[in-house]
């Protein structure tokens, strides 16, 4: 029998708690557009921890599955509503505060990513981690599936700027992980073991992020290659001897897909493009976008373009960030987010191309060169039985290209619902095991987002 | 009834198992020499993962506790030795690749981090943490603590830069958590989990550590101020605007000890004195050096000296890394590490003041001030019973005053067995219990390093 959904109504705000299936409806499905979303019981709309809390309560006491939710522009379906479940959204909480005197920021799950960058440039400050998303993700996500995107190749992914959190565990407890300090050795490091969880540990409802000084005006280079492998290449010359702070690669396709769209100018023959950034002050930006220069035309590229200007720079960016818009328009996605070892960029693009080849399906590639993660975007047509069902072997083939690779199944969208299935191969038994234990230790009941992940 | 060593040593190259008592006195403590260190019944000398394995199978047949060490450079007896336990000892595993194209090195657990640094260095690359013990400690005892060290102002802790790791399990199972790879959402973030788990979950084997491109030639400032309080606004004033890669400071008690020591003509009247360095490229650190004079002039230092020449400067901060073998020629030394926000430096700096007046005892002060981590040195006379007891009275005062402030009870070296009793307080019940209930899910014999942080 259902539980009594008024016990629940009674400890929230009014209108905290929705019912209605058409609101319903927009808190079923992330962008994974996951098939197999169902209906929730009840969505709790959060404004504060203790909502959290008592949404986490009344399910533990019901034995409730919980999903919790930021901006829903995840990837990976962490967030597919499950028949029956409580869907916990944070997109409500959205405080944000920032120290400069201790140069951290305090924000609620549900502030965007942007906002959290905005609030800290009030301050002359900078928070680094910047998924494509940015605009439109939440923090709150960011750090449940350790958020990465274009500047991590020098400045690191989402954990490595996380001090601190508030989490609502399964039984409805609060607990504060860290804080406001810079070093913290006291206990095991739970802080960062919750970053990253996908939801399956507990609800986020309040992080403490770590803030840098402002990144200097960046100068930006555009290099075209005939050749992927001249392209890759260059990516390891590149990595090897400096630390550019963007490192981002584009395939033909992508190329195409961007210049169908945008008609700027982009060289529909060449097999790549390289997008570069460093932010060095003044001159030694200038110094190192030269050396890049210099190590492009060693590798044989067709055309090199750098400005020292940030605007035209963002402009040589917008072509990088409008590969997916680009790409929707042609179809349905499936976007990948495998990661390799450097090294193995090329055989990595190379073997999508076989597999896109075999499949005869269109894969777009886009990636974060200098940090080997890569997006093959699958391209397909959803009212085509046939073809989704190419594309989704290709989706399979691609993480079992990279685990073989030596690579990852996601480097920073996370494994959500539609990536489990391959979490096993990637990870082994005894890997799988030591999850599975450190989750049944902290979700006993297995409430908080299950089968996600695990 | 003893379980019969002959069975273990079986498994065993020869020489690697030791249980001749005096032999074994060199494994009882690390530098914390804690009173209560036990004499195990044997001591394994591992040499590779299948040594460690056999050691911990054989302990986990006859519940035999497992204390795991590696160069024994710890400071809060994380590696005493228990009564009738199995040391392990890491010293001989210290093999070392570094791979230059994907930018990390592998490193077995007793490589020295120097070593680490030095095979970088090879290579034109850098491994940042720098504990003051760097040329005595072992990497996989840095990476069980989280050591940090004087630049993680500006390039963060141990953390920070392992990407992976293999540890031998409560079972003697081997596992492979991580890699080489710069983005990796897939699975719970275990890595990050086993970094400072102080030997309580695992035993590391092998480690695999980001690299950066080696560090530019510093530019080093130090300043003398009559006021404690204008220093530690100074510290202030630099972190609020720039991002320094070292910035240290000494109180009178620590000046004076390597004044007696190094007659360098450090002045004995200076209440503190500030050791800043920046590793900005060229121009840009001699430029960020001449703010960081004008802000220690606004504050009224009393002498400004700064060198853009490296070995000047490294004469500069010979003086911070003297202060712990200074005040040792003075007496026995308890070594705090208690960390707070930035800004509450002065009122931390301040309060141990009155501590050590009110137990009419030595304690210098230094500190890694840019991230408010101090070390508080508790110096006394260990054959005076009425003064150790005072000294250990001001090691717990410190640690309470530090909670008090929203800080920390250990920064960077490790609860160990010595701040254990203190970390309830400052985790509080449920985060204890957290910490229980993953120790239980991966030891649940509870043989790995009992009695230590938990």
């Amino acid at each position: 029998m259902t539980p009594d959904l008024a016990e629940l109504a009674a400890e929230l705000p009014d209108g905290a708690l929705l019912t209605d299936p058409d609101r319903m409806a927009g808190y079923r499905w992330d962008r994974a557009n996951d098939p197999a979303a169902g209906v929730p019981l009840a969505v709790v709309r959060a404004t504060s921890a203790a909502d959290v809390q008592a949404a986490v309560r009344f399910a533990s006491r019901h034995g409730l599955a919980v999903v919790p939710r930021g901006a829903g522009s995840g990837l990976s379906g962490g967030a597919s509503a499950l028949s029956g479940c409580l869907v916990v959204s944070l997109e409500r909480m959205r405080a944000i505060d920032v120290d400069p005197a201790t140069r951290i920021a305090v924000a609620e799950p549900g502030a965007l990513n942007a906002e959290v960058k905005a609030a800290a440039a009030e301050h002359g400050l900078w928070y680094p981690p910047d998924p494509s998303s940015y605009e439109i993700c939440s923090i709150g996500g960011n750090v449940a599936t350790n958020a990465g995107g274009l500047c991590c190749v020098k400045y690191g992914v989402t954990s490595d700027y996380v001090l601190g959190m508030t989490v609502v565990l399964a039984d409805g407890t609060l607990v504060e992980l860290g804080g406001p300090r810079l070093k913290d050795a006291a206990g095991l490091s739970l802080t960062k073991l919750f970053v990253g969880s996908e939801g399956t540990l507990g609800i986020i409802t309040r992080v403490v992020l770590r803030l840098v000084p402002a990144q200097r005006p960046p100068c930006t280079l555009v290099a075209t290659f005939a050749s992927l492998d001249d392209a890759t290449r260059t990516v390891l010359d590149i990595t090897r001897t400096m630390r550019p702070a963007m490192l981002e690669l584009m395939d033909r396709t992508s190329i195409n897909a961007v210049e169908d769209v945008t008609k700027m100018g982009l060289d529909r023959t060449a097999e790549a493009m390289l997008v570069v950034q460093s932010d060095e002050p003044a001159t030694h930006g200038v110094a190192e976008i030269t050396e890049v220069t210099a190590l492009c035309q060693a590798n044989r590229s067709t055309e090199v373009f750098s400005t020292d200007d940030a605007d035209t720079g963002e402009a040589f960016v917008l072509a990088r960030r409008m590969v997916i818009p680009s790409l929707e328009r042609q179809g349905s996605l499936l976007l990948e987010d495998v990661g390799v070892p450097v090294p193995e960029l090329g055989a990595l693009v190379r073997g999508i191309e076989a597999i896109a080849a075999e499949h005869v399906i269109t894969v777009a590639v886009v990636a974060h060169a200098g940090d080997g993660n890569t997006h093959p975007l699958i391209v397909f047509d959803a009212s085509d039985p046939d073809e989704t069902a190419r594309a989704q072997a290709a989706y399979g083939q691609i993480m079992d290209l990279a685990i073989g690779l030596g690579g990852t199944i996601t480097g920073e969208h996370g494994v959500g619902r539609l990536k489990k299935e391959w979490l096993p191969a990637y990870l082994g038994p005894e890997v799988m095991d030591l999850n599975r234990r450190v989750k049944a230790a902290l979700d006993p009941q297995g409430i908080l987002n299950p089968g996600a992940v695990l």
